[in-house]
């Protein structure tokens, strides 16, 4: 699909979101009841009940999208200003998918000489996070990302999701169950590369293992993260194996696995001709993918294959959009404290059996504008469109909560 | 005009806001332009031109209202949780009247040992200015709103307005502006009591003041604000007088004008008994007023006066809606960077003017279900359901802000 500059731009005038009324204010007494007088006994109710903060403000359904924008999709360390339209475009998902009020909250000066200032950001967040049924962490950098969620989590009573770290987990593991179907093949016996050792590469890793993965090999810039090298975090540190090799390309000899969470183009024809039988491809770079589907078809030619990217204009779109809106759903709905590993599974199993289903809303096929849906390797996870997603995955996750 | 209980808590079952999507987003293209990948190309176009987040993201309409609720209309310090229907309801307004969006901002966490700490309330609100394209400081407690409203004034690049201080100020300008000419009286003549030395009370002698007023007389909690007294802030000082009187009684004697902003049943019909012919009482404690008009009326019979107060159901409603949604909108669409003292006193002066105008519009007598409004004692400021404020006030402040 191409898209004009200028289709992009004029959507993007004056901003994406409106912040609107619920009410009609057109009388003086809508106007008494909105506002003074009539707004004092509300206030009054929760100084003398704090917990009607949740039954008469906007509190229990307003996410706040928090970002420094130091690790924006495919962007990398662009700046809070800059990414604000991409936190506009999250909110937008969390209202159209998760019926879901989200607000944008780009927060600045919190670098000092240059490197996230992670006890002053946490201070910020924490000082704001009153208005908020949760906070959806955004586009942060890796390693400072994993020291935030878990501090905010602690010290917050509403969820706290990094979306880049657990959205993109849960999608993937959910293709991947999907794939483990289709190809035969058993999760334990999966030779998987990840590229890219940031939030997302590092929690897909535990999600996976957490599942049944065994051979999991990572790659940062610097190469395979292998046991000799000395330049690692402790969170690559846990993920490190012992090898012997050095680059992508000798990492995926023979690989069932791909998956791409780091740079755009950087593999070839070759090195995907190079992978096991009925590889299965995803490559999440944003907005340029490891490599193009239709290279990949060139590649693999008649034999079976699965190729999924992070975009929406590609067949098999492992976009965190499939997550987010309906893991706070459920965790809003079922009044959580916090989003647990179990509601995470069981956001990504719920995904899974979702697209295994036999009915495909007009809906799916509507929007995509194609008629012949079916499970199988161009189609492993629902479609965004897919109107059951928010019963089917906030209902999984809301249980899960309650477990 | 009596208000239920249940009409008003169900009024504010889950918050009087809701954030939505100016475009559709139903289809994968639309998906394609609102996020990944469109969307960063418009991220790119912000690194390379920062000045090009006023044109492609919501800031350049959007205004926070940010509250640490130390001083909320008529219930004091209750504290920014229990602030937030106000906030909401504030929010509502600007969307409403103003057609800006805007969206509460209530900061914690930003007391030491019970004192605000306003370094860190400050840090905080420069921290998160960044979404916005104004910020509205709201029902924050004086003396330290003073500095809060100077410091962000100088160290934001977007305007900044304490609507407590200057909003009450530019719309109580107007009314004794009109009412001057109704008793015939000249404003430098005029025996002036304000009953409240908090953020409005300064701010509305300051300003009449600089329109010519002479003769103010202050009252804080202590009683009136005379030279002899020790106990007062550099903003009083500024106010004190020589004089022998200690209370409100005795200040009323003679007095044309009571305006009273600080706690609400402390005007007596004696009291207003001793005032000058043809007084003006402006009553705006909230939610009860000072006194309320059935009881001026009794003192008063046939004897001619004006009476406002701050409410929406009664006459002559000295409120703030008539000035923030106007001056932020007139601030935006000229897009200055402050709200100088000439754009609030030509705020001041159309409104003044606009209520002296015959012309009725069909809103403002649906909105009031009033046949005959006719400028007089009982109609001295404009309604806020007139469609004409927006652009009469916005057009004037616009205007006052590139001379």
């Amino acid at each position: 699909m191409e898209l004009t500059k200028e289709e992009i731009f004029e959507a993007h005038e004056n901003g994406k979101l409106n912040i609107e009324l619920k009410n009609p204010l057109d009388t003086q007494k809508d106007l008494s009841i909105c506002y003074t007088p009539g707004v004092a006994k509300v206030c009054e109710e929760i100084v003398n009940n704090p917990d009607s903060i949740n039954t008469y403000t906007n509190k229990n359904n307003t996410v706040a999208i928090v970002t420094d924008g130091s690790a924006v999709l495919g962007l990398g360390n662009i700046g809070a200003r800059a990414s604000i339209p991409v936190m506009e475009g999250k909110a937008a998902l969390f209202r159209k998918f998760g019926k879901i009020n989200s607000w944008p909250v780009p927060i600045e000066n919190v670098r000092k000489d240059g490197i996230l200032d992670v006890e002053k950001f946490i201070e910020i967040v924490k000082s704001i996070a009153l208005m908020y049924g949760g906070i959806n962490l955004e586009d942060i950098k890796a390693p400072e990302c994993f020291e935030i969620e878990d501090r905010l989590e602690k010290e917050l009573d509403i969820p706290v999701f990094h979306d880049d770290q657990w959205g993109t987990a849960i999608i993937v593991l959910a293709a991947i169950k999907n794939y483990c179907i289709l190809s035969g093949k058993y999760i334990g016996d999966l030779k998987i590369v990840i590229n890219g050792a940031g939030a997302a590469g590092i929690r897909i890793a535990d999600m996976l293992k957490n599942d049944g993965a065994k051979n999991i090999l990572m790659i940062d810039s610097k190469g395979v993260i292998s046991k000799k090298r000395k330049d690692i975090n402790e969170f690559k540190i846990r993920h490190a194996i012992e090898t012997e090799k050095i680059t992508l390309g000798e990492a995926l000899g023979l690989a069932d696995v791909f998956i791409g969470v780091s740079k755009g183009n950087v593999l070839s024809k070759d090195m995907i001709k190079k992978m096991n039988h009925y590889p299965a491809i995803f490559a999440m770079a944003n907005p340029t993918p490891e490599i193009y589907p239709e290279d990949v078809l060139e590649a693999m030619g008649e034999n079976p294959f699965i190729m999924g990217t992070g975009r929406s204009d590609y067949p098999n779109q492992i976009n965190n959009v499939l997550g987010f809106p309906y893991i706070f759903r459920g965790a809003l709905d079922a009044k959580a404290k916090k989003i647990t590993m179990k509601m995470k599974i069981a956001a990504s199993e719920a995904l899974a059996e979702l697209a295994r289903d036999e009915y495909i809303p007009e809906e799916v096929k509507k929007a995509h504008n194609i008629d012949n849906f079916k499970f199988g390797n161009k189609y492993i996870i629902p479609s965004p469109f897919d109107p059951r997603l928010i019963d089917v995955v906030a209902n999984a996750v809301k249980k899960a909560s309650k477990e």
